[in-house]
């Protein structure tokens, strides 16, 4: 006797997108979440007042799953706060600009839009779904995005320009990434700009309440009591009647077939019997994720927009990649983001809080004013101290491994079928392409039986 | 109470040699093993009267500790067979050569020394112990290996060769390698001579009875009771007095410190508390292993010593890069070894188990002869599907890896230390640099208490 027809490992917005269709279907699912809250890299919270969001937050347009489920759930979006000035730091120069394009030398901003041509002309050419099927992918995979930066660009601000894009968009230095992946991600997002842009890109709007409130919704519809917290998964086994899902708890769970939504390293850490093809094995094993950490300031009143600025400045220098204004839609909650990504997420740990607090503040400072050195309150999540997410914003897939491994991304292996944004066929390591990914995966399971 | 003063995580080589260490001084030691085997990537067994090692089973010059241990402990060395032709299939054509030099076109010679050359010349100037601290590492870290086999080697045959190597050495293609992880590597090898030659390289002798006697043996002198088979470590957690270490199945054991010497992607499967400094843990994350597959064929005589060949070939083209003489000492028990690596390995799986021996075996019928086609029986190891090894020979460190992670390989976080040979100062990545893994962190727990 089964517990559920379907059993999905993971809340995320993939696995409870996964859990939500069979549901609305009729069928019976059960949803296990390694952690004490659903959402997985979506998590809203609280610094005083303030909704923060700790994980992924922008949605925008070309991202339509995600608006649709939105407005199914009663739920709202509003515009990313983008009126102003921006700040570029290069080196440590400080320049404004209005819109999109920075203020700086022609024959530099001619070097950034060379490298953005190559990169989206190549991208254009992948199958989105397959990018692994293109002729140039075993070569594109042999290299790094370095060899793009190194051989295009010249100048110094040039490089740094990519480089606080490239930690921000992947958690990343363009020297790990491998071309391949950093071309299918492209291609997944559709161009580079939808990538780097808030009008009219992937960082437009917000949604109301925080982006945990799409998963808590979700689980609400599939039923609280369907959604089990603290159920680590330890084990899947598969026989010809059924899967066995066993929780590090000992809890074991019946049901027709499995749906893993987990982050694509994390499934390693899940025993499989019997054991997987070492293509999806080693697939696991090679991916990793990215280094971020997410930090919010609150202020009295948003000084910032005050003085004309939107609250966002990109640098080169780091630690700090990004700032985004992150006060409520109303503006009356003041509160500021600094986007740590990349190497110095990684060795963030490494600076006592105290001094952590310290840097994001000083860099606010040089930013917007001497007002930033006078918060109400100051927090910050490190994605990769996250035991059951491991990193963030997305999963990484080193040199060798797309151009080898890509096609066991998506292929259910007998009852075990694969969710989660890096499997999603359209954006890709978004909150839409978790959504995508789910349905995917509960389109999978609903026509097998 | 403690239940041992060390607690030892995995008894492979490392492992062993990190718990008899203190055990010949007088501490107490308890090693906890997730296999029903010790031995790690060592490991022997028959096939039809024949002993085949299904792991490392290489020691040479240049590796003082572990010929030590091998003396100490009462074993036994011999050559390894080298006497004959040898063989080279490049794109279909075999040549037949003797020594170390295959006979190719003087130009096609040139280009294979000249890339071997640049490897040794840059790997000279790493610090064996600290590669990450070259100034040049960052660069060499965005690269892999593949840079210098497109930029150097024109020809395929130049080109085949070399992935013959690479994919034996390192069960991997040179695209996916970090150039960094590829010279340190070799820096702690000595030279590429090393690492591809039998006579005076690393392949220049085997263990009487097989590798894993090095292990069966450690695990004698600690006293097999302090050895646990069949224990997984699910969690490791420090306080202020020592550590508590829990097995799957639930069995906790406290001791003053633990050394983790299992292969480093197998550490992310481990729950430790409080959690790992993020560079520790995403270096976890990041390793990979290789992939290897050893196929042994045995025969009723060796036919191909007859015939005037060493029994060693290497093909650039797969799916075996390697075959070797793998007879008894005396050379009665007549055996074959065919080496599979790198993306082959990986698809291996793909081929149902009788196309896999026809395959192998119509290798072996196309380099020695139609008597190749009468096997006695024919065995396989897949170390991708070994749960509790994940892959070999070695851990590969993607690019952007060492260079900014390097430094967390080996340094202990509180009361855990790490062993094993991704680890060590010399000889990374075989069973010397196992042995040395292992003494290095067994001086570590020693002088801390």
């Amino acid at each position: 006797m089964n517990d559920a027809d379907y059993v999905i490992i993971g809340a995320g917005v993939a696995g409870l997108s996964a859990a939500y269709a069979p549901k609305k279907r009729g069928a019976t699912v059960l949803v296990l979440e390694a952690q004490d809250h659903v959402g997985g890299r979506t998590w809203s919270g609280q610094l005083e007042g303030a909704e923060v969001d700790w994980g992924g937050e922008w949605i925008g347009e070309g991202q339509p799953r995600i608006y649709a489920l939105i407005k199914e759930l009663g739920l709202r979006t509003f515009p990313t706060f983008d009126t102003g000035k921006k700040i570029l730091e290069l080196r440590g120069q400080l320049s404004t600009y209005i819109g999109t394009i920075p203020w700086m030398a022609p024959w530099k901003l001619i070097q950034i839009q060379l490298a953005i041509w190559i990169i989206d002309a190549w991208a254009k050419g992948l199958d989105m779904a397959l990018p692994w099927n293109h002729r140039n992918a075993p070569e594109w995979d042999t290299k790094t995005l370095e060899s793009i930066r190194s051989r295009f660009m010249w100048s110094a601000d040039a490089r740094a320009t990519m480089d606080a894009a490239i930690r921000t968009i992947f958690g990343s230095e363009s020297g790990e990434l491998s071309l391949l992946h950093m071309l299918a991600y492209v291609r997944s997002a559709g161009s580079m700009n939808n990538l780097i842009s808030t009008e009219a890109g992937f960082q437009h709007e917000r949604i109301a309440g925080g982006a945990q409130s799409v998963s808590l919704a979700m689980a609400k519809a599939v039923g609280e009591e369907h959604v089990r917290l603290s159920q680590p998964v330890s084990a899947i086994v598969q026989d010809a009647s059924g899967v066995t899902v066993t929780s590090a708890s000992g809890q074991s769970y019946r049901a027709k077939r499995a749906i893993v939504a987990v982050p694509v390293p994390l499934g390693s850490q899940i025993s499989f019997s019997p054991r997987l093809p070492a293509l999806r094995q080693q697939l696991m094993q090679r991916a990793y994720m990215g280094g971020a950490v997410k930090c919010f300031v609150r202020y009295e009143n948003a000084f910032w927009r005050e003085k004309g600025f939107s609250g966002e400045a990109a640098s080169g220098d780091g630690p700090v990649s990004v700032t985004f204004d992150q006060c409520s839609e109303d503006g009356k909650t003041a509160c500021m983001l600094a986007f740590i990504g990349g190497k110095f997420a990684r060795t963030w740990h490494r600076y006592a809080p105290d001094e952590r607090k310290q840097i994001v503040i000083e860099r606010l400072a040089k930013y917007f004013g001497p007002e930033a050195r006078k918060p109400i309150a100051y927090a910050e999540l490190d994605w990769c101290g996250e035991q059951f997410i491991g990193g963030a914003p997305i999963a990484i897939f080193p040199t060798g491994t797309l151009s080898i491994h890509g096609a066991s991304l998506r292929e259910p292996i007998g009852r075990i079928h694969w969710a989660g944004t890096e499997t999603a066929r359209q954006c890709m390591g978004f909150i839409e392409g978790a959504v995508e990914s789910g349905q995917r995966a509960a389109d999978e399971v609903l026509s097998a039986d």
